[in-house]
């Protein structure tokens, strides 16, 4: 299955396409607004003006610039009208004058420190620098057919192919964080040029061979690579381990070298399969994000998921969507895509505020009301990757192969299919995530058979197909509806996707979940806010036998479903007075009411809970 | 109300009695040989000898071994004939040549470090080490008529009124652990010397004046005196704070200076009842037990009473008995033996294994299977005060004033009570704590009128009398049930304290309590543990709405109540297979065990809990 590119999709629901709006006229021009004041350009400025001093924040301040320019990108390939542009191409030539004569461009090692280029390259992001350079030129000059970008990424990407390599004049290495391989592969498709990929290769495969302990002059046998992934060969882990953002795009490269048909394909994949099974049933939150713990920002031990210090990165969930991505596309199973919507619809989209231009760096699963989205951040990874994520999101939800179209996601929305025969329009009618009726056109019709292959969600228990008002058997195939047809224009093709609003639980060895439940609807996990109750949320449980109602509601939080229940209510202290124990006494009944997990924090600060004690 | 001494007062029923045979037969020989091997002891014959070097163990040993002594002197007042008897007699005789000659003793500044002698009264235990020779030397006196000990003590207490107090050519000071305080009073009581009360008075009236900051070098306003109740002046305390064994013995002294009519008593008294209030009412355990925090082993905040790093010392229950007592006593209010009942059965006699020679000193309210009793400790303040409690445990039972007699606690038992108009017994037989009937006899009558107050347990909400098979009105004072007769030797007082085993919440403040339960049948309260339930414990939850049933089992533990209940449980992880999140299903069914907390760790290591979830 190959992806239908962004470009090819418009995605026309009000959840999508109001995001997507909000992405393209407040987001956007936030970033550039805040990279300009936190240094993020200036500090290239310096660089192309070959200043030594002034430069600001911390090591890695290119990338998020390049992560906002590759947003910008995505936004100007399908709005080419956006005012971005005049931004865009201001940047990209101070980058060409930035950029050394060799092809070497990072600001921090031109202005602060040229003398340490590439002496630590565990934790000073060079080259990860250098990967989110060539992902904003690839997607620069997708969107642009300009190549101005483009070629600065490959003379970087020339001049590190010069520098590292197992040949014998070449320097062995590896980033600390992961990136420039799956970009170099990105290169590699853009431009043709084969040696990216044979780099990506080197940097993928090298990997865990402990190089950071001789950087660092550690003794081999007394050092701990994990949070770089550096602890075992590629190939050898057994599960997700470290930095989750570093976990997941290290996989993400690893599996677009599967997908090349490489040599060491095999034993990849094995290890793929392993640590995903490792990472989606043992280490990732309910809201589909990963990382348990702010030590590290990653990983510790299976079913550690606490709630109140739950770190879940927001870069974190939408780098496990670009791993998702890739396995879903690899091997055509639907439950690649399950994990992928549960991040978006959640981890990843709560990231941002309904506004647009207010970040979630860290989304705990509860709150004492303390935490909250900021304008900006001093490491700011989140906020233009959730823009990049948002502007390219159409990308994630068709796919194709010779004669088949799969539907992946779901939203109104159309797309042009480039098949073997010639480019199919198609055409989706829903009003997914909030309702699980998904209607599908080829609106030309086909003058052959061809496959639909329709995602059955694994939140939804009892799915149904009709055809034209009749049913149609469900013919599975890895968790797809598959209807092969000749398709006239006429044909609707619907799916059913039965949504109502259900209790969840986690698994016993979790252990902060334990007697507790979560609300989902369809792919929407709810969160209870303490300003929508009858009681403190400390007090409140939800009744397991309760009834729960859910209600669409167009003028709340952007238009959200609302879930309704039956909950308990713990006395007040107030009625406890001075009493510390005693017997039990009946609690009060309360109805409660629960809202997406990705819509909390956008009004009065206040606790919140996903998990919640049920009784 | 004065106590009727324990002398007075045998305990019958088979609970309390095996518990004091034990103590006798197992806990006092086991106690002085670790006394004998853990060095504290011998530090005493090095000092006794003269020696420099041999020293073994922390600076406080002496007390544990002066806390073993008065626990053997208890034990011969009721029992001449306990062998104990000789090894107390050599045990004095070392003290005898150990004192100096100006009444000075410690083993400690005597063999290690003799000009560093009231140096650090903050963190050296000098002065506690000899308050607890002056209790060892009441009790020796009282039991045996002996005043070997005696003499000893003293010498010491007259040598330590000339080093401290206010009198210009006299040091301002107060030992870090109160303990010297409630000793003095009692050694003034013992020998009439009023020197003894004025020096408590001294050490209780001047603690807070922050001497430990000028003791340290430390300047007064960066100096935080918490730990040692030395942060305000003794009436200014608002709430119990720091060392929670410090803190109880402290206002267990300062209970004593307002029995003797002190001058500030009616201060002292405000600042009890302030502190009493916060200590029973927001930072005692559901087990009785007090210090919520390892760090500081004391307090921290108001309901902060976490159950899985619960310290709850032993110590810290027996300090918390010794104040409620006295409280009580002053007071003449049933409520103040609720506390000291809760604290007895649970948090304290949780202190020492059924076998009599092993002990906790940190009290768990919920365990993973790997907190055990041991046979010492390197700091072994629990073992032998756990010994003294209970070898002079009668003398909390019975209270007496000019006509009338206190029934506190209940236990099958007899009692000399020696009232204005002479001795007069009383005789109670019952099954409590097991079973809530208790009847009342005066098997000698009485020529007049005299008062019997029974304490109504706050545990019991349907209490009910009966003289002679008929009901009584009940008339109440104080929480206790007052009834005035003049006895004959026929007469059969009966009160009724209907006892079912009941689910308890906790004030919903307690973070680490909601939406919890724990069981209590009278003044036990019960535990589970996993050896006893079908599932493991962290799968099992308690059925609010479901059936508790409480069956005696004289084979079991000692003998015990058991709770069998109807409980709830999660599937087993095999059952779940590889799912994280799954919508919630119907859980299975079972019943549960429950014995009481006090009973826990007496067999198979496996995880307990106090709290279980409900459902």
């Amino acid at each position: 299955m190959r992806p239908v590119p962004f470009q090819r999709v418009a995605l026309r629901n009000p959840f999508w396409e109001t995001r997507q709006q909000t992405n393209r006229q407040i987001t956007l021009p936030h970033l550039f607004n805040e990279l300009e004041r936190a240094g993020n350009i200036p500090n290239l400025r310096l660089a192309a003006e070959g200043k030594r001093e002034g430069y600001q924040g911390p090591v890695y301040m290119d990338s998020d610039l390049y992560k906002a320019m590759e947003a910008a990108a995505y936004v100007l390939a399908q709005n080419p009208d956006t005012p971005i542009r005049q931004k865009l191409d201001e940047v990209i030539a101070i980058l060409e004058r930035a950029q050394t004569p060799e092809g070497y461009l990072n600001s921090y090692f031109q202005v602060v420190a040229p003398e340490k280029r590439w002496t630590n390259l565990r934790d000073w992001h060079e080259l990860y620098c250098a990967g989110h350079l060539f992902e904003a030129a690839v997607a620069h000059y997708e969107a642009t057919g300009s190549d101005r970008l483009l070629k600065i990424a490959t003379r970087y990407a020339d001049y590190i192919d010069s520098v590292f390599g197992d040949a014998p004049n070449k320097r062995l290495g590896y980033c600390g964080h992961p990136e420039i391989e799956l970009a170099l592969i990105r290169l590699a498709h853009a431009t043709g040029e084969k040696r990216y990929l044979e780099l990506a290769r080197f940097f993928l495969l090298h990997r865990g061979r402990k190089l950071f302990a001789q950087e660092h002059g550690i003794d081999p046998d007394q050092y701990d690579g994990t949070i770089w992934q550096d602890n075992l060969p590629l190939t050898e882990h057994q599960e997700i381990v470290g930095h989750a953002v570093r976990a997941a795009y290290l996989f993400a490269g690893a599996t677009d070298l599967v997908m090349e048909g490489d040599p060491q394909a095999e034993a990849i994949l094995a290890m793929l399969l392993r640590v995903w099974h490792n990472t989606v049933n043992r280490r990732t939150y309910i809201t589909g994000g990963i990382g348990n713990e702010a030590r590290h920002e990653g990983f510790t031990t299976d079913y550690a998921l606490p709630n109140r210090t739950a770190y879940q990165e927001t870069c974190a969930s939408i780098a496990l969507i670009f791993w998702a991505h890739r396995m879903g596309l690899l091997l055509g199973e639907a439950h690649y895509f399950d994990v992928l919507e549960r991040a978006l619809y959640n981890g990843a989209l709560a990231g941002i505020s309904l506004s647009g231009n207010r970040f979630f760096y860290v989304n705990p699963l509860e709150s004492e009301g303390t935490h909250h989205r900021q304008s900006w951040y001093a490491c700011a990874c989140c906020p233009p990757n959730i823009a990049r994520l948002i502007a390219s999101l159409g990308g994630y939800f068709y796919g194709y192969s010779d004669d088949a179209i799969w539907v992946n996601l779901y939203a109104e929305s159309t797309a042009q299919v480039p098949l073997q025969g010639g480019e199919v329009p198609i055409e989706v009618r829903t009003n997914y995530p909030w309702d699980g009726t998904v209607e599908v056109r080829l609106p030309q019709g086909t003058p052959q058979e061809i496959t639909l292959y329709l995602r059955l969600p694994n939140w939804c228990q009892t799915p149904s197909l009709q055809l034209n008002g009749q049913p149609l058997p469900l013919q599975h195939e890895k968790g797809y509806a598959v209807v092969r047809h000749r398709w006239t224009p006429e044909d609707r093709l619907t799916l059913h996707l039965p949504m109502a609003p259900t209790l969840m639980e986690a698994h016993p060895l979790v252990e902060a979940d334990r007697w507790q439940v979560a609300i989902q609807h369809g792919p929407i996990v709810y969160c209870l806010e303490e300003c929508d109750q009858p009681v403190p949320l400390e007090r409140l449980a939800v009744r397991l036998d309760g009834v729960l109602r859910a209600t669409y509601d167009s003028g709340f939080l952007g238009g959200v479903v609302l879930i309704e229940g039956e909950g308990e209510a713990l006395d007040a202290p107030e009625a406890w007075g001075e009493t510390l124990y005693r017997p039990l006494r009946a609690r009060q009944q309360v109805r409660f009411r629960a809202i997406p997990y990705y819509a909390w924090d956008n009004r009065t600060a206040c606790p919140m809970r996903v998990w919640v004690p049920g009784v």
